[in-house]
């Protein structure tokens, strides 16, 4: 039996040198568009497992030297592994001017640490090791095998780990898999998800003309944002609900357990997230349980982003040449995002708009775990024992990673377990980390090792 | 009798300084959003008024010192005065990649100059000026009174022309106008325009957010784009036809002579406007007379740019909070811009669309002048004796020109004449003006003056 009060002792005491490290590893400006940072963090985060104690293996693609490497790192022994599936990359700290400290200057203020990457994932990332430094500390062996898996695409669409795992089959092997975050809620409960959503991107693209053309013809000159508006309307219905044809063909019914578990959630979250996005109301008038089982079960289709013509000040009395809009498409269980695009090509063809071509750019698929699996016990055991409260559990987080990637070859389950808050802000400017609830994290993750190891 | 011959020598021969001060005009970024090139492109006008012999006049409002000033210049005596109605501003050169030279840098290629502004309007300016210097070196006076109105807001609307000439209304009287260009067909011949078409510029606006919203949402979250995309396809039917509710009551009929005429015009230019921008086929899969009619008569819906969310390279998964779109009407007698504004906040409001905003850019009415009157005999009999083929004429150019401002007070007919072609690429890349054309554009104008005073 672990002696997990000594063990919150050494996760107390060390806090301050392992914030310092948490420091030095947000100094690195990893983002997807600055390859030195990217190799400069997977080199600090190969010494770090080293430091550790971990056998660490730096995985590449062959011929394929602008892909961030997979750092590896193994350590323990045990029946059973966990895979814990973290990134050294990091959303662009963009727009700048909304930090109120520098993103790759990392301060203190009010016991939080101040960094782009200071949650997502750098914090995060550093909780996991540390967890596992005090269990061994504390311990003086693991009682499983535990490999980080930390790669450098994952804010970028993680394109390359597949094709990166696939060079290490065994990688993958695992009893289970912690999702990168977790989280815990206002009132310190901790929120475990049992899986991520799948998403498709896809940019359409319409071209009518070779170049603008002035809009005096416009009775005789298709408009390319007309044509691309037309197209992008039957996607949706007039209620706001998705319109794809055959979109829901594939999607896995919730069985009334876990709707049942997802009406029972709390709304405070929801409320939270409406007032601070000033949102009149839900869309479709949705409002809490029913807003928890869409945010829960639905797959969505958004338009994250549309343009065409000149869109700088003044104006241009153009018709535009080219139009362009960016979809996203968030994916649950048993839909793919080849049959998903299959299904937005066959949707527009049928409604003549074979002038619209769609570019895939990226996509992965959802993985989700029964809320009743013995890892998700594990981890809701686990994170009882340290927050002293009831876990609230959920199929799915509402973002995309990509543990399909991961765990789908070998059926490992998956779950997330820390103490990451809304007001972290994480992909927004002054994301943040209370130093507590890291240590907070460490402590869970200690706990998750005993908990995993001893299940039947 | 004017000496024409002499007229068109000293044309050919004061072709090369001319060319070089076109050159020099051009240089200036007269855009909308450069005050410091409009009031460089504002001066150089004067000063080369003046130099022409004019009486020249900086109009400007009071108290708005950041509306670009109308050049007036004056020159001749006579019982007849005829409005040539210029700008020195220039539509925006983006997307500048497409340019094969800077358009600020002008450059003469095959006896073309390429510059933004060569032809609309630096160019037809210049002819203008030169028609006037040519006449006064050959016959010594001119034979009526000629005022330049040279404004710096064409490009964006004509905001101001009308309250920058109430502060002089001796300027509207005159006996006619003519409108900014005018043009030729790929065979030489002369193309009349009798008026110009009114246009109504709005930017419609959906705001859904505070601010973006990480798109694992978007199953709750209104979409600003989405929203705006359902509203804009209401405004156009499945074949491309505007479908603005009352969008067509005011306008006037054409007689059956007129589209006679209408359908009596070649078709050259239209395939030309096809290959030159590589338009696969007309809107409808119009051909022939029915797409001159549809140029000719036919108001216009033109969604001129489209923008939400992240645009730039890569993409960012957001639900946007805000979307815009700027939208252009063309209008033809007796529409009026109040009136299709009002229709347009009604069709959106009757179809719930009523957080959809509609920001008034500008706007301005048509004017157009009958094909038999005796100032379009003049312009067509100029046109004729240059180019030597029977000019073709059309009731409206297909764009719009203040002409309203300038002549409904006082009911002053208006005409096009001049040199412009298709493939001129006026409001697109590369934009040029053939030198050969400028010097017939400055011999026409030179003997519409002959005709114009001549008149009974």
């Amino acid at each position: 039996m672990t002696d997990f009060a000594a063990l919150d002792r050494y996760v107390q005491d060390r806090l301050p040198t392992w914030t310092d490290e948490l420091i030095e590893l947000c100094r690195f400006p990893s983002e997807a568009t600055n390859p030195e940072a990217l190799l400069g963090a997977a080199g600090w985060t190969a010494e770090r497992l080293r430091r550790l104690g971990a056998r660490v293996e730096i995985v590449t693609l062959p011929d394929s030297a602008d892909v961030p490497p997979l750092v590896v790192g193994e350590i323990g022994e045990g029946p059973r592994t966990v895979n814990l599936v973290q990134h050294y990359d990091v959303q662009p700290a963009h727009p700048l001017e909304l930090w109120e400290s520098p993103p790759y200057e990392p301060v203190i203020r009010e016991g939080r640490l101040y960094a782009r990457g200071a949650t997502d994932n750098k914090g995060e990332l550093m909780a996991r090791i540390w967890g596992v430094e005090a269990y061994l500390a504390t311990a003086g062996a693991l009682p499983c095998r535990v490999r980080f898996l930390v790669e450098g695409e994952e804010e970028s669409g993680s394109k390359n780990i597949g094709p990166l795992l696939d060079t290490r089959r065994e990688l993958r092997r695992a009893d289970a898999a912690l999702i990168e975050g977790g989280g815990i809620d206002p009132t310190d409960r901790p929120f475990l998800d049992c899986g991520v959503r799948g998403i498709l991107m896809v940019e359409l693209l319409v071209r009518t003309l070779r170049s603008d053309v002035h809009s005096s013809v416009a009775s005789v000159i298709e408009n390319s944002a007309a044509r691309l508006v037309a197209a992008l309307a039957t996607l949706r219905d007039t209620r706001g609900a998705v319109a794809l044809d055959g979109f829901l063909d594939d999607v896995r019914e919730p069985g009334e357990a876990d709707r049942a578990h997802v009406r029972a959630l709390p709304t405070d979250d929801l409320d939270e997230l409406r007032s601070a996005y000033g949102a009149a109301h839900f869309l479709m008038g949705r409002q809490g349980a029913d807003a928890l089982e869409a945010i829960a079960f639905e797959p969505t289709a958004n338009i994250q982003a549309i343009w065409a013509g000149y869109t700088g000040p003044g104006t241009k009395n153009v018709v535009p040449a080219e139009a362009r809009a960016r979809l996203d498409f968030r994916l649950v269980p048993d839909q793919s995002p080849e049959r998903v695009e299959a299904a937005l090509r066959a949707h527009l063809d049928r409604r003549g708009f074979d002038d619209v071509q769609i570019q895939h750019i990226d996509s992965t698929r959802a993985w989700w775990t029964s809320m009743e699996h013995p890892v998700v016990r594990a981890a809701r055991a686990a994170s009882e024992a340290v927050l002293r409260q009831q876990a609230m559990i959920s199929p799915s987080m509402p973002g995309s990673a990509p543990m399909w990637e991961v765990c789908s070859r070998d059926d490992v389950p998956n779950v997330s377990l820390g103490a990451g808050r809304t007001d972290c802000m994480a992909h927004a400017p002054n994301e943040n980390y209370r130093l507590s609830d890291a240590a907070i994290a460490a402590r869970i993750t200690a706990r998750f090792l005993d908990e995993f190891a001893a299940l039947d």
